[in-house]
């Protein structure tokens, strides 16, 4: 039995991410999926809470079929904290599942066996392309699993992103 | 559909637990479990950290076969922020379980439907009694799951708890 | 012109603090209030959110037709900061008026000119006191002065404090 | 009778900030003036202490005759608490004023009543074109009450900001 | 060469500190002695700040004549960070000394050497009874080294906890 | 005898640093260093931890000969508290020394006084310039003294930086 640690910060979770989870389900038996700043919500770049990721990342893992589990991350902003911070929130892993160079060199620097996950369309299956789209009121369904644009509608997401992206200057 | 939050440290997952989540598992299509504390671990009363929690609660969950969130949560310490706080880490729910007096009295300050939990065996199903008899070398196993014991077991959980007890006059 | 601090958790506002700001009326021309422990509330000890603490001070504090400042401060926990975070959050003062030894000796410390504030009827006029004949339905009443009855009454605080003060063993 | 909350950080406080409370002052009651990031100062965008700012406030708005709260806020970095912190820290109120889009909508979100405050000549009367003029030795004294240029002379306030601004390259 | 780590709260430093320190020095060449909680002071339990325990260390130790670091290290709070914090304030170590049991577990959960530190004269030579002492006027000195003496005498350090000891029923 | 206290994030200690401290080495009999931002590691502007840094400075000071403390400072993000924090964490200085315009203003209106520190070939004897020399693999190591180039090398320094200084966008 082998369990796999993905992390992200699914502003939304889009296919490029359920892409790696696919692949990653072909190599370990349970996935771990961490929602990273998960104290982080109504920016721009954060629109959307902890809870509400939660959500999404859940709705669409259940047609993979594998046993997984998803867990909120705060920040710490230490980064000499991270490891410790993020391994006592989760289930113990072998194998960590990232593109991110800083995530790779603070597990690689704890003795964390690393992989780096396979990019899918990096163009368009990008959270701040997705993001940009529904700011610009262009078509954004299509780079999302169907069961997350159902609940970003219900939410009212692409609202409350426009809203907040305004700026104001006192 | 309904979804509803059930909320507790589960220091460690018990019985007692088990057979609340049976009952509320009637009544709801969803649950919630909220760990509490997430980010207390190695101390007297809070031995395990969140990560361990998550895998003792859902382990022990799965036998239910109920749709379920393991969400380990934070500590905020604003008793004034809690219910924003623990909205914004878990899923929409409709209802919330628990029989913390102050849990019900912000729940309720903030308009959430509260219905007391059901209590079983409560002197032996209590986690402060499962620490009193690890730490007095009493039976406990049988007060707790038993895919919980093996979690505790493989963790080395019981020498962790008494090592953390003993105290130290500098 | 000189301007005092008055410090105090007021939870809640009484008649000894209104005693005591009465006499610091004489003395100054413009009195600050400062509400500690301003992110705390629902507590056994300190039932009361700072806003409500404020409203019950400055509706009290009126009748004594001298310009005040009412203040939340919240805790900064750490000592040797403490000094410095107040005279962050107030307007500059001349003379500080508490009896709490640890702010005599770290206002002291700082130099600031520091007096102690006369008591009243220290066994009556007591938050601890007040709080504890609201939780055994004495009459609590007589204690505080007549407007803070009425926030009091208002924000159903009675009732909040006896559901704060109940225990639970998980 | 009416309470109405209004919130800026007031980096100084300007005639901008003036008009719009006499504008208010002609809707509601009492008002309560919320100074955000009160535990920032001494930087280009922030110079002044949350105390420097409550005795601006209170020096200026005398003169409107009108009950009113000035209290200092500190942030909370997390939006999702945002409207739960202010609610704690200041009376309850009816309406909120404020043009702040993020604000708009997180109060939108809690279910408050927000009014968009009217906007008195934003080109001058802005904090940062006021900090601006101060940076350059322009005229900035027009654009603040008579009382606040008295406040900022006294604490030394434009040669702070001067000597902040300068950066360092270690 | 060998480097190890020696943690204490030192409020004050005492012989039994320096009896250790004496001992490690016969079996390191260098020595890093970690002032914990160093964000506390002005307690009963903490009355000194960690820049006075650093000179209290620092004077102490020049006697023995091996190299060392001084180093402050602020609580973290959550036992799961603890040993990842540490060991981002301190430079790299081959074996810690230590006796309190939390500790030893813990850096016994991260693989470091800990080697339990030799205890002398325990019931005088301990921190809570020399402030006991200071607190009840008997004599004290000859529990701390001179240098000690001298620095606690300069800063007031006795006054000081007298002080801090009082109690307050506001 | 005087205590001069110098501050700097020290990323990395160079020879800019040393010919300062070289220089204060005339002035006064004991040295404080202060190492700034001590909780900051693994980001392109702040590579290395405290501890790292403390090991740097110590190893390169020993040739002066003149008394020191190296003692890291955590930031308080709150420049009203600074002053205050600093001194809590360092033994009594009589003297500071800092070019930081920022240290200058908050230091001077605490009634310290401060030297403005010389400057030494300000180009190439920067932090900045040789991170930049680091990450684009151009000569670097004459920038910095001889020990500091040996634990750099030992700790895999610059492939840290060149790790952590890439971007991903997910």
């Amino acid at each position: 039995m082998l369990r796999g640690l993905y992390l992200g910060r699914f502003q939304p979770y889009h296919l490029g991410h359920h892409e790696v989870l696919k692949k990653i389900a072909t190599e370990v038996s349970e996935i771990i999926i961490g929602i990273g700043s998960a104290q982080i919500s109504h920016e721009i770049e954060n629109p959307f809470t902890a809870g509400e990721r939660v959500l999404m990342v859940s709705r669409a893992i259940e047609e993979l079929g594998i046993k997984h589990y998803v867990i909120p991350i705060e920040d710490i902003r230490r980064n000499s904290l991270w490891v410790s911070h993020v391994m006592s929130m989760v289930p113990p892993f072998d194998v960590a599942y990232t593109n991110n160079p800083l995530v790779i060199e603070l597990l690689g620097e704890a003795g964390v066996d690393v992989r780096e996950s396979p990019l899918f369309k990096r163009n368009s299956y990008s959270g701040t392309e997705i993001r940009r789209r529904m700011l610009e009121n262009d078509r954004w369904e299509h780079f999302v699993p169907g069961k997350v644009v159902e609940i970003i509608q219900e939410i009212n997401g692409v609202k409350r992103l426009r809203k907040v992206s305004q700026s104001d200057d006192e």
